[in-house]
């Protein structure tokens, strides 16, 4: 664990960043019950912002942490989950594709909604030494919510981008993101929107030190 | 650890119950900010009913948990606590008159928003062989919200009567409890139509007993 | 998670079982330092015989967990692991070949010495209702005590069978076996003494249905 | 929770230090089964010590934190287990006063063993920034070494005065305090050797400024 000191971090993971992505349940064969489709067709869009997001902050050194459901196969392993929703016909095939996590990722397999509920992902993030969160995936009411709550409770500054989240009604899309940005001091700005170019900077602990510009 | 087998639980509160009553943060000043006035006039007549559903709730011997925030104060106790919002000229006071707890009553010093974050509620709950927690108090998006979320994530069946709540807004409390309907499955009817008459039926492991009438 | 109503359960790893067979550590190249081979050469006794014990609980229906270093891999999966140490010239590999793990495993990466440490395996237990754990494994007084530790302050069971466990002191390993006897409440006798033939009465709430014979 | 820039913290308990003082079970009335009054001849010239040091840490303004059973009595508070340790003809009593809590002290009321299962312990010590844990109380093979187990999986750096904890059996406390500082590099000097005068350079996070003298 100790601190990278190149200075071109570019495509590398580091094992010490400030600001760590979260890709919530996006690997994800959408094949659950009637609406399944339906939030497919709104998730797409927001995978390709993900996918734009994540190749952004990887140039910057900033670890991707993949914090998917396990589907309640508590014997797969995070590979054997990729590969299934890979197969052919699968509904989430391309979104998938889009989002295929490289060996420099890192991953957490959740048994519930909360990303943080029996799990390791707390004390990787304290690992990386990451208090800036930036969290996208789906559905934003329901995973993305509750892993923003657990984040908050424990002090995590949080960044949910509104265009790289997702949920089965726009309305309740609107409705996560505005409690988020109420009540768990959430910044929703768009991807786009976020300057990643000082990530450096932040490897600090200073709280004026905190903020993404 | 043992179970109480009297046949007359009425006015005692039993170290075993598969049902408990959550006072959340009602133990409170409402000295805070601009705002405290305006959630105490909100809070005034839901307190009058937690007060009616917890004296319900004793005579069917189940116990009453406060959980209730510290305001930072590490070093106060839960008396403390109580005995300050009695004091003259405490915003807060008719109220904390209405649920003041009695020696049956136990409670669980949080020191975040959730009442399970860092505290001994989950072990008590358990303690109790409670599984089906009704939960009240204040506000119902934040301290209610968070705390039903977690209990949500632990498998804890969840009612939250909809008169025993209140928020600073009409609005975020009616977003709060369909949040909590729709996503944490809470049973939202308002106190008067919780029927408590058959509780001791609801000792019982099974998941078709799990539910209160 | 529906019980599995089969009579014969032999071969299959059921998704409940009242009873687990916890395997710390033992997938290991024993590559750490100068005290590798040692621990290795007091490892591999006990190896052959959790391999005759995990045969029978297998026979009897009883889940086999893997709860293992993860060697600060944060990226790697638990295949990953079982590969690296069966490569040729690792000096723990005749051991992991005995151990190797099946389809029917379950798996836990733990960060730190405790199994419950920042990992799932409290809620993996919950998942499979077991109550009793049979631990195995190494090193007897560090991983595998401080592991019997976390699980006694939660209440199972604990046998730990003295003939599956290793440390690189065989006195280090009595006073870790007495002090798990002792303090911890665990059975130590030895693999060939427990009993399973009657697993399937553990599946009981009483108390006094909670014992292995 | 600012920082206390008081020049002269003594005789006050700031919100922030580097180092707590942990007083494990200290507030006991030795009224358990028939070793109460073995253990309390053990526990007795312990406590003398632990209040000399109690007296020297407080001037050194490093907070102390009774972590203490609730002997199963959910609904006490700290104060009430302090009274009933108090009372008349409690073999504890001669010990309790010795160590009696002021008003500046925290406590964290325990439901197991460690200190830290189920409790806001570890909450409260991040609040304070401490990072280095001086231990003390009883019984140095039970809670005392629970506790220290849970606090080095969480990377806290230990010491355990060795004349300031106490065992039923001086060979069982021999064990313990051996093996905290074998397996979890525990400092186990005696008290009067721990130099306590440049405490406030302890406030820096670099690993080197970690150790007391």
């Amino acid at each position: 664990m100790t601190r990278n000191k190149s200075p071109d971090l570019h495509g590398n993971a580091p094992d010490e960043s400030p600001v760590a992505l979260l890709l919530i349940d996006v690997i994800n064969d959408f094949e659950f019950d009637e609406n399944g489709g339906d939030l497919f067709q709104r998730a797409m869009p927001a995978a390709t912002r993900i996918a734009a997001l994540k190749e952004r902050t990887a140039q910057q050194g900033i670890p991707a942490i993949y914090v998917n459901d396990n589907f309640g196969k508590w014997r797969s392993d995070f590979r054997n989950l990729v590969a299934h929703c890979l197969e052919e016909d699968r509904r989430g095939r391309p979104l998938v594709e889009l989002l295929k996590p490289t060996d420099n990722d890192y991953f957490v397999l959740k048994p519930k909604q909360s990303g943080f509920y029996s799990t390791t992902l707390d004390l990787l993030l304290k690992h990386l030494g990451a208090h800036d969160l930036i969290l996208t995936g789906f559905s934003s009411d329901i995973c993305v919510q509750l892993t923003a709550s657990d984040a908050h409770l424990r002090d995590y500054y949080l960044i949910v981008p509104r265009d790289c989240v997702a949920s089965l009604s726009e309305e309740e899309n609107e409705r996560a993101l505005r409690y988020m940005e109420r009540v768990l001091e959430a910044d929703i700005r768009p991807s786009t929107e976020i300057e990643l170019t000082n990530v450096s900077n932040f490897i600090s602990p200073s709280p004026s030190g905190r903020r993404l510009g």
